[in-house]
């Protein structure tokens, strides 16, 4: 919106009509907490008059849900569902009664924190300090493609003292996002009292203001303030917070700066007592009838995401000879992909970096398409809600980390990607025990054993460079989250027995397949990633012996499909050779399979367990027993050859 | 150290020897790290001189490493590791030589990163952001002990912005830790290059400043300003940050701020030229023959903690006629606990919140003692990490939390504080699907899916009030990390039989034994947690039905002793009734064992395969088919009974 038709708005609000919509949220927060006897009636009837003030300015209305330049409202507190229910409500996008009758009852969409499934709800929240992180995805993504939009992103003020809150909003001001606009509901008190007790120290004026921001105090209950501070915002070059003192429970005296009403409802008989003090008619008896004439809808409903249009280019094929890391295949595919889908038919691919694009090669990118690239720095935290919350407005977005921190240190953050039904392309490097001697800190051990928590979450372990380079071009196209794990050393490109490329233009990638990279008879060795060309140095030792073993890539170690399950358990003697802890990773995947199909397989693992130590690769492989040499020693023995 | 020793020490430096020192220093850094081919001269270099001033300081030796009065040193970029190990040899603490000569070699403790389990190393770090949070810990530990000491904690720039260390900044004035001063190594560089342009909207002095930090600017290679500022900041009655003001690289020319030798060493012809410039004798030579003769030493080196002594007290017997939740029951437990081991004799329990301790029940201990009581806010991260190191100061920690929050939220800092030996009792809440109407976003469905990730990060789910009892008292009384979990909801005292209480006063505990609460030869429902008085109810069912179930407590569902794995594997039929990820579970546990063991066995999941959604705890157990009565129809259908 621009200025004028923005100053326009403001000027003809109506302030009685307002205040009187503003009541009748109070009444439906108060009705659906208590007919729910679960939910957070206090900061809803704080935070009110400020959301409802903006819902009724925004470019947001339920025929431009799905529109990349509508103004977007984010609640970063999302326990306020039920005002941001309400509001939804007043204004046309969600249907009338229901949210009241069905809110926080098992099997309906009016969930206890707000849902990204929802009509006009632009991002899941519930757990604290994501909101803001969220909006400046959704700001660079409209950025990179010259959408026009204003981002309000309603916040409580106990969630401040999370710490990803500094990194978003350093990066808000790094990225000149000034179309953000942050409404703090500061009424003083979060579950364990005044916020001046649980955390004295924390100025959140101040810390806005340290970090560039623009700082606007205003009384979050009177509506020409509110006006006036968005006015302000809108007209402000720098990103804005607006400090909203408002009092906790507002409306209803013996509601009022109580910290008991942050997350507990009124019983039948406050509110009753509430509803008279606010002149309502009370309403409780007819949603109860509603609510018990409830029925289970579908459990779980999808957000849409808007459509993208990917091409996905021609492959690079490495040949035969070529030994170059993954990391570097990763690098190339990615910076043909950010350039061929720049044409405004195709959907912009974005990189988000933490301080490590020469290690991680999006350096191409950095280089070449400066405004594709979004330099983080070290704060992940951030940096993956941002990627995901992009990846859902108009942009497809790669996530480029070493495994320790895109994986370990933000799973959470990860899990809500999926549970926002995100399309992030989380890639990884260094994972495995091929780090280099960084240690065991920086040893990713688990890439594969703690996304497989997260259902839909894609995990994928490219072999070689030509691997790589079609999974890269695969995961780009395919909706959903994926990880694509790789590790830091030069690979050499496996070849089929005869010398020529495996992964060559003929490969089709199938999420849950395998390739049989050597074929044998007396059992098979499974790897994938760094471990697979070792496992085919293995398989030449065990034939030197006597032995012939199968190796088979499996590519996708949390997911085998029923086909290639069976392949596998056709084989008398399975090895899995594995760079990951033992119990977490493919056999673990195997093992799942062979019990609840109730197969009885013969398998042994190969893989990490303990915390490995720093070293050159090629030694730590060594040390824990995984070098070619001593997996083929072990396999020998176990045989009997 | 009191002032006027503080200030002796300060006026007796020797400014020439200091200088020679930490010119032997710089030498020590290029050698090692060109000898490795590997590590961060550029950062070591250009923190050296203040590093080597604090230990000349501070009250830290070879000989009181083990006493809880000494003086702490942290160094939160635990990149910076070959300075590190240099000042902690010319301390006398480390033996010459050998860190240069086996620095980053496969099966040396010289690790890439600076680990704890080197003598005169207080934590582990590499992970950045980590550091300050774990001086918190040390200084509450102090603070509870009574200890007196100084914590100085170096810190890169770079790393500030994580945003867990603004979590941790109000921590520190919260809980007026003046003891702690920070020293900033400003080289203005990170891997990406210049700061400024990396995020140029953090501004470190001014974030400091508006969380309650004085903050002093230095010559960081000036041994009078260092001193100086040293010495200001003993006498601070605030938490001093010093931004010390450094080149990278400093001392030799060609590397003086270049942000490539951040991570990267100098070749062997540019660290001749760098030690002729520095008029030192180059020693490569002599450690690369040393370097060729070094033998791999123990793979896993444990730092010692300090010794603790911990007043079990007496059980707390629940009756069979007692209704009440889990978390009343630990918080009944952690209360006597805290009570009886005030007494000097004994270690004290110290509890850590995040604005939960209403719900998680540890708001005993806040009223009641809250000398031994941390409010952190909401800073999970932050608490996670202090907690941690809190326990190896002198102090067992208790960090209770949503599982969400504790485990989910802050995976990675659960895994440094394995890989720091610490000795931290993780207690959650609300895990599973009995989290009330909060919604996916908080439910907690792979409580033991992600910590079975880090080797010997012990996992207990107790089933009922009396079972809590015994396991917290378990677990305040053994080294090592613990992940205690429960839901929220009122649950049943298992009883035998007979209807007496199960878990009486001559239960013993042994972690990954089982308990055989029912027995009956048709098969076994094993279950834990939550489930476990719902399995009871399968087995009235089943026994109904004429089928008769053994039903079996297994309460440390991510490890199975031997004998308790075979009998489970007698049985001919066996379910597993899991509130938790079907496949990272209690099954998966199982599934590795039969796979590992090469035993068949026919087991059935009932388990959580989809995010659940809001709802009352028992709705949400019907939406997932997961109801006792639902669970006894499927086994059964199943046994075709």
């Amino acid at each position: 919106m621009d200025f004028q038709s923005f100053s326009d708005k403001i000027a003809g609000l109506d302030y009685s009509r307002l205040e009187q919509e503003a009541l009748l949220c109070r009444g439906d927060i108060l009705t659906m907490t208590t007919l729910a006897a679960s939910g957070h009636p206090g900061g809803s009837m704080s935070t009110i008059d400020v959301l409802l003030t903006v819902y009724n300015i925004a470019n947001v209305n339920r025929n431009n849900l799905h529109d990349l330049n509508r103004d977007r409202i984010f609640v970063s507190h999302g326990h306020i569902s039920p005002a941001v229910y309400s509001c939804l409500a007043k204004k046309g996008i969600l249907p009338q009664d229901e949210y009241i009758a069905y809110f926080r009852k098992a099997g309906s969409m009016y969930e206890g924190h707000i849902e990204r499934s929802i009509p006009g709800v632009e991002w899941t929240t519930g757990n604290l300090g994501q909101g803001l992180s969220a909006a400046c995805g959704a700001a660079v993504a409209g950025k990179v493609n010259g959408n026009e939009f204003d981002i309000y992103v309603f916040m409580g003020d106990g969630e401040h003292e999370k710490g990803q809150i500094t990194e978003a909003r350093r990066f808000a001001v790094k990225y000149n996002l000034s179309n953000i606009t942050v409404i703090v509901d500061y009424n003083a008190l979060q579950i364990s009292g005044d916020i001046s007790n649980v955390m004295p120290s924390m100025n959140i004026a101040e810390s806005y203001k340290s970090d560039g921001w623009e700082v606007l105090h205003i009384d979050g209950h009177n509506f020409k303030e509110i006006a006036g501070a968005l006015l302000k915002a809108k007209s402000c070059s720098r990103p804005v917070c607006i400090i909203a003192e408002t009092s906790m429970g507002s409306g209803v005296s013996f509601m009022e700066h109580k910290a008991c009403f942050h997350g507990a409802p009124l019983s039948e008989e406050q509110y009753y007592e509430a509803v008279k003090e606010l002149k309502l008619e009370p309403s409780l008896e007819k949603y109860k009838e509603m609510r018990k004439g409830f029925m289970w809808a579908a459990p779980h409903i999808k957000a849409e995401n808007p459509k993208i249009n990917i091409n996905q280019g021609s492959r690079i094929i490495y040949n035969a000879d070529v030994k170059t890391d993954n990391r570097s295949a990763f690098g190339a595919a990615l910076l043909d992909l950010v350039k061929i889908n720049k044409p405004k038919e195709y959907t912009d691919v974005v990189v988000f970096d933490c301080d490590l694009a020469g290690s991680v090669k999006t350096n191409g990118v950095e280089k070449n398409y400066p405004e594709n690239f979004f330099q983080c720095g070290i704060s992940e935290h951030h940096t993956a809600v941002c990627a995901g919350a992009a990846s859902v407005n108009g942009v497809i977005s790669f996530f480029a980390d070493f495994g320790m921190f895109g994986v370990d240190e933000v799973y959470n953050q990860q899990r809500l990607n999926e549970i926002n039904s995100a399309n992030i392309k989380l890639v990884t490097t260094h994972v495995g025990i091929d780090v280099g001697e960084d240690g065991k800190t920086h040893m990713c051990i688990d890439y594969i054993g703690l996304l497989r928590n997260i259902f839909d979450f894609k995990i994928i372990v490219p072999a070689d460079p030509n691997q790589v380079d079609i999974v890269i071009r695969h995961a780009a196209k395919e909706q959903g989250n994926f990880h694509i794990a790789m590790g830091r050393s030069k690979v050499p490109v496996i070849t089929k027995e005869d010398g020529s490329v495996f992964f060559d233009e003929n490969y089709e990638y199938i999420y849950g397949a395998i390739d049989i990279i050597r074929q044998g008879s007396d059992g098979a060795v499974l790897a994938y990633g760094s471990t697979l060309y070792r496992a085919v140095q293995v398989h030449d030792i065990l034939k030197s012996k006597g032995l012939n073993f199968s190796v088979i890539n499996v590519s996708c170690p949390a997911y085998i499909n029923d086909e290639a399950f069976n392949k596998i358990a056709g084989y008398k003697k399975i090895f899995t050779y594995e760079d990951h802890i033992s119990s977490t990773g493919l056999y673990c995947t195997i093992a799942n399979m062979a019990l609840s199909r109730k197969k009885f397989i013969d398998a042994t693992c190969f893989g990490v367990n303990e915390f490995p130590m720093s070293g050159q690769s090629d030694e730590v492989y060594d040390m824990l027993s995984l070098s070619p040499e001593k997996v083929a020693e072990k396999i020998i023995k176990e045989m009997g050859a």
